[in-house]
C-alpha cells in the first residue's frame, strides 16, 4: 500500500468535491445508501465501538418531521434533497461491545458506569464515522450537504424519544447541480494548521 | 459525479485498510505529511471553520515527550511508528473566520462569547477533519494507527501550554507490516445501525 490513488480519485474525494445545496432530479437508491454504510462501517473506531447510527429520511413525510427544527437557511435545500441523513450516535454503544470487540470481555464495563467517558467516546467516534460517511458517499458518486444548523434536542425528541441516540449532524445526499455552487472558501495553509516536531 | 470509484480504490480506503501497530522500515516524508494535510483541509466543516490542528512527531525526542502520557498498550507501537500525529483542535478557531468565511462579517461573534457552542463546534468539526485525515493518509498509501488511549490533559500541558489547542486523538503513521495484523473485528449490519424512513 504505497502508491497514491489516482489524481481523479483524489479530486473526487477532496479537491473537487463541494458541499451542495441544489440537487439534480436524480434519485438516490436504497442500494446506494446501503453501499455507503457498508464502506463507512469499515473505518476505524476506538475499540471498534462503532457508535454511529443513521436515519435516512427519504420521503416528504419523513422530512416534514425534521423541518421545524432546521435553521431557516437550511430548510429549503433539505426539503429539496433526495435524502437527508441524520447522523447520530448511541450513548449506549457499549452494549454492543461483546459483539464488536469479542476478545476483551471487560470492554463493556469500561464505559457502562462512566457516563462522561461514554459520552466523549460516542461523540468522537461517531463523528469520525460521520467523516467516513461523507467520503464514502462521495466515493460512490453522491454529493453531500452536511449541516449542523438545527436544534439537536428537538430532533432527538422527535426521532429518538426513549432511546439512547443523540443527533450529531445532518447530511443532505443527492447528485448536486454544479451550476449552483458558490466559489470555494479558502483553507488554512499547512503552516497555519500544522507543526513538524 | 455519479460513477463509483474503482473497487481497488474502495478497497484501499475502506474494505482492506486496517489499523496497524507494526511498521515496515520505510520512512514517511514531510512531503507526504503535507500532501495528506492538503487533502484533509478540503473536506467540509461547518462555516468552513476548519478547527483541526496537527502536530507531527517525527523524532525520538519529540515522541519521548508524548510517551509518559500513553496507555501502556499504546507505547511501543507509537515509539516504533515513523510518525505520530497529535490531532488537535483550536477552541479559538473563530479568530480565523474572517479569513475562512469572509463573506459573513458576523461569523466570529457567533462563537466568541459562547464557549459551549465553540467547544462543541471545535470538537465536532475537528473530529470530522480527523476522519478526513485518516482517509487522506490512506489515499496516499500510508497506513494509520489511530488511538484515543492517552491522557489528554497531560498531552495538552506538554504540547499546548498557554495555547487554545486541545488534543483529540493520536494517529500513528507509516507503512504497516501486514504480516502482524490481527483478524478484523466484526461490524454492525446496516439493519443494526441504520433506519430508512
Amino acid at each position: 500500500m504505497d502508491q497514491p490513488l489516482s489524481q481523479a480519485a483524489l479530486n473526487r474525494l477532496f479537491h473537487e468535491a463541494r458541499t451542495h445545496s441544489a440537487w439534480l432530479d436524480q434519485p438516490v437508491t436504497d442500494e446506494t445508501l446501503r453501499e455507503a454504510y457498508d464502506l463507512m462501517k469499515m473505518g476505524p473506531t476506538s475499540m471498534n465501538c462503532s457508535p454511529a447510527r443513521i436515519v435516512f429520511l427519504r420521503t416528504k413525510e419523513a422530512k416534514e418531521r425534521l423541518k421545524p427544527f432546521l435553521m431557516a437557511s437550511n430548510a429549503d435545500k433539505t426539503m429539496a434533497a433526495p435524502v437527508t441523513a441524520i447522523i447520530a450516535y448511541d450513548l449506549k454503544f457499549y452494549e454492543r461491545l461483546s459483539q464488536l470487540f469479542p476478545h476483551y470481555a471487560g470492554a463493556r464495563e469500561i464505559f457502562a458506569n462512566h457516563s462522561e467517558l461514554a459520552q466523549i467516546t460516542a461523540m468522537r467516534n461517531g463523528t469520525l464515522q460521520g467523516g467516513y460517511f461523507i467520503l464514502a458517499a462521495r466515493a460512490l458518486g453522491l454529493d453531500c450537504g452536511p449541516m449542523s444548523g438545527f436544534d439537536n434536542a428537538k430532533v432527538d425528541a422527535e426521532f429518538f424519544a426513549g432511546e439512547s441516540l443523540k443527533s450529531n449532524f445532518l447530511c443532505n445526499l443527492g447528485y448536486g447541480d454544479p451550476s449552483k455552487l458558490f466559489p470555494r472558501n479558502p483553507r488554512l495553509a499547512f503552516e497555519e494548521a500544522c507543526k513538524l516536531l
